[in-house]
């Protein structure tokens, strides 16, 4: 299997162009469509094949309310640890669409799990939660390659949102996504246009030894 | 930025291609191939912008030499938990390219760094690694366009590893890969060919609430 030049560099395009999206239209996403990218999440490396990636779609509108309430009780908490300028900037972003997405995802690890027999994951454990991760890239690239945006909300209490789901006790939450048509497109990070943070030079982060 | 469907076939292609391997052939990896995939690496999300994934291609003998026996010793320990035709199977498996891969990247997580001001991680701080791990796929995905196929290589005494390379203290390992040209190209996993493992369907991992 061969992939050509112009094959590439549109994979580069996708790459610049999948973006943190908090901003959807209430346009629903086809039920297909989310199948065929949540098939292509399944598609990610995992250790010891061990596939631990679990995923709930969140319709219920009390579940979701609760999900809402959580992410706003600790975004409150969060705003707490800036002051002056960046305690107002903070509280200017807009740092999940929870509200307006039409899909929300629900993603976790399961624990103890006999699939794979435990290869490849005796000295980190945690390569259980790494390969969910890889699942939730490759959910993120496929949804945008499909023009669907997505947005990873990390702003919540973990134990609550369990608890909230219901989950059962071997589920290791990871990560909560919104999922929808974007309102904009953008190449650059929403945190870089508002002012919050600069993109990191190759020098800083590569090395040899 | 519309992706067309030929793109989207294509890049699903890509996810099924994408292999861990562990058999290399000794074709070095060209420097500028190399500095692009990173810098697409680059390109995954991170929580917060912080952009915490930090590099390191080991080209030092006596540094892959150490690397080598923290994989030999680890591999003889895990392989004890197996016993009668499994534990036979586990030591048939090859699971490192560690002696032949032309390329070794370590790659870990720099903590308590002040990029992106702590945004988003507060309740789940372990979202630092996460972000890490998008890049790590990233890097994967781009790798195999270019032809080059990555293996990761997760059964190592990550505490050995810091030392071996001596990293500054807050720097997390995440994760020690090969890369190279590989000698086969394999739409499934050698898990499965090995009688390891079976694929799971969308129907044990996808729930509704």
């Amino acid at each position: 299997m061969y992939f050509d030049k112009k094959f590439r560099s549109q994979l580069k395009d996708l790459f610049l162009w999948r973006r943190d999206v908090r901003r959807f239209k209430s346009r629903p996403v086809d039920e297909n469509v989310l199948q065929e990218i949540i098939s292509q999440a399944m598609l990610a490396p995992s250790v010891g094949l061990s596939q631990p990636w679990r995923f709930i779609q969140v319709d219920d509108k009390d579940l979701r309310q609760q999900i809402i309430h959580n992410y706003e009780v600790e975004n409150d908490k969060a705003s707490k640890i800036y002051t002056d300028e960046k305690a107002s900037l903070y509280r200017s972003l807009k740092l999940s669409g929870l509200k307006e997405a039409p899909i929300h995802l629900a993603i976790f690890a399961e624990h103890e799990s006999d699939i794979g027999s435990g290869l490849g994951r005796q000295t980190m454990p945690e390569t259980i939660h790494y390969s969910v991760v890889t699942a939730i890239e490759n959910l993120w690239l496929a949804a945008r390659a499909n023009g669907i945006g997505m947005g990873w909300v990390s702003i919540l209490d973990p134990i609550k949102v369990c608890k909230t789901l219901k989950t059962p006790d071997n589920w290791h939450f990871i990560g909560y996504m919104c999922l929808g048509y974007p309102q904009e497109e953008h190449l650059d990070p929403e945190l870089v246009r508002a002012g919050w943070e600069k993109v990191l030079d190759t020098s800083k982060v590569f090395f040899k030894k």
